[in-house]
């Protein structure tokens, strides 16, 4: 099991996946700014994994905080669950995570090491719920995947964007220990190559037998029928079914549909977010312009030239053929989680 | 107007387009050898070029053999031909263009030097004729244009890609004339980024307001009403108007029909194939797996990563509204080019 995110001696140790897959190394962050820049810079990604960032990172935010009285206390944990909102506007479960245990903070009295403690113990606890998560969805899913040939994913939803075995990706693995010959096409996931870096990096170590394709290729490799089915992960599920994950991942369902392949989203509860009815109320987060152009020896970008980079896109629930969550298999078209 | 491809004292000139968009710098390729890598290695690249490079690479071919008898000479120029089209194998304008000089080859007598003289002719015509092609095939294309608002187009289809103005792009470029607000979406266009490296290159040359998108965001622009037409070019058009274009143009062609978005395809007639019935003949190339990390100041694909890597794929007819060629605008869905 990755442990991507840990609370470990009063800091929050993250598995730093801007360098992977180079190198594998661990960031131990004991200051709440930095935390925040690492989840900017998408050191810790993934929607159930920010949840555990968000979740330790009040508690970061909190460590200094003990001397205070209860109600300052209560005031700054407030914070800084309105800070780590902030950093990333498109993911729900990074707010579920900080508060979860806000409510934990809000609902103490006495002391504020007191309620400090109770706001760890109720951190690992989210880490340990999205474990048992992770492992419900991978075995609710995995019936779903082909017994053989390929399935295809987007982005990265395996341990290192969550607490577990993961999402799409734990399906994917589940699957893959009854049917060894089950193949995954791997998009690469421009710009941040979250495909290319880690998923073939988290398939390599499971001994999951994959193919990373350009994101362009995805149609012509479904055109060729060489896909069963494709598996995404969700940062945000309106409670119409509506998903935001990340950008390709509309385009991806539309390829579905016109080849009549299942397309399926595995998401904790968690991500369902019950106060948005519908997709058109998701606010996309958009990113840096030099995503596009930074991680090259050469920048391939025209100095000057405008860019717009929305970081997610909307699957409207109609081209989602089920749902899998811990709680279960919601089939489509419709769907309703409220 | 660009000189993508020329003939210069005996040397095949051309615009290094690999180098693009930091350097501006030509090679003057006088060996054989040397021109089908600069093909291979996409230095010169785009369906109507290949063509120019094609013609020309025949006579560079044959430069160093006017001494041999005309047999020999002819024998020559069909080996060239033959090693020529071998190079990529969707284009079709890289066989016809070496072709065209084929035929005065064969048809020549005499002596050799004097047929040379001929298929340097013919070149210098075929070449001349792009320029033509192009230019008819932008005025055709304008109108077909929206009058502001934003097209999108992918990978490259301006000046670099052609001898004249271009296909896709120049019907785009042709169409700002009279409608200066007309916008362009720009796909990067993976692997190699001819979108991001060159189309925005060539659009900020013609002062056309452009903005860069990932491939993936296609869909996502498309969804928010962002997009009035798509536009692309061709590498080969069957018979009944099955189109093979860069990786990622069917997928877009399916978001077109998905959001009823007219697609349109721009190619000079040399791109329709004949002998090519269905899109289920063309052959897609499939290109080295290196074209997905070594760009990058570190790869980002694990070692031992199995990639597949396919340049082109193919749109079925049905899902384009129309065909222009310098012939005419064909209206889909079904063509009969035979």
């Amino acid at each position: 099991m990755l442990e991507t995110v840990r609370w470990l001696d009063g800091k929050v140790r993250i598995l730093d996946q801007s360098r992977l897959p180079q190198t594998e190394s661990y960031l131990e962050i004991s200051a709440f700014p930095a935390l925040i820049d690492s989840i900017k810079e998408l050191k810790v990604r993934g929607a159930p994994a920010l949840g555990i960032a968000g979740a330790y990172g009040v508690c970061l935010g909190l460590a200094e905080e003990q001397h205070r009285s209860i109600a300052d206390f209560k005031l700054s944990a407030t914070e800084a669950v309105t800070q780590l909102c902030a950093t990333r506007p498109t993911a729900v479960n990074l707010g579920t995570g900080a508060k979860h245990v806000l409510k934990t903070v809000l609902e103490s009295e006495g002391k504020s090491s007191d309620a400090f403690c109770k706001a760890l113990k109720s951190a690992d606890d989210f880490l340990e719920d999205d474990l048992s998560r992770c492992a419900a969805i991978s075995k609710l899913g995995a019936p779903l995947m082909p017994s053989d040939g390929s399935v295809l994913t987007h982005c990265n939803t395996g341990g290192l964007a969550t607490g577990g075995i993961g999402t799409a990706l734990g399906v994917i693995i589940e699957a893959h220990k009854n049917n060894p010959r089950l193949h995954v096409y791997v998009d690469e996931t421009r710009p941040l190559l979250q495909g290319a870096r880690l998923t073939t990096w988290e398939l390599a170590r499971a001994g999951v037998k994959h193919t990373l394709i350009t994101d362009s290729a995805a149609g012509h490799v479904m055109a060729a029928k060489k896909v069963k089915c494709v598996i995404v992960g969700a940062d945000r599920i309106a409670a119409n079914g509506d998903t935001a994950n990340k950008v390709g991942t509309y385009g991806l369902a539309v390829l579905c549909e016109k080849h009549r392949i299942p397309f399926y989203v595995a998401a904790p509860f968690t991500t369902v977010d019950l106060g948005t009815s519908c997709g058109e109320e998701i606010i996309i987060e958009e990113r840096s312009m030099s995503e596009l152009s930074d991680r090259f020896s050469t920048s391939p970008v025209p100095i000057g030239t405008e860019v717009y980079n929305p970081a997610f896109d909307v699957t409207p629930a109609s081209l989602i053929t089920a749902i899998i969550t811990e709680r279960g298999i919601s089939k489509g078209p419709t769907f309703n989680f409220a």
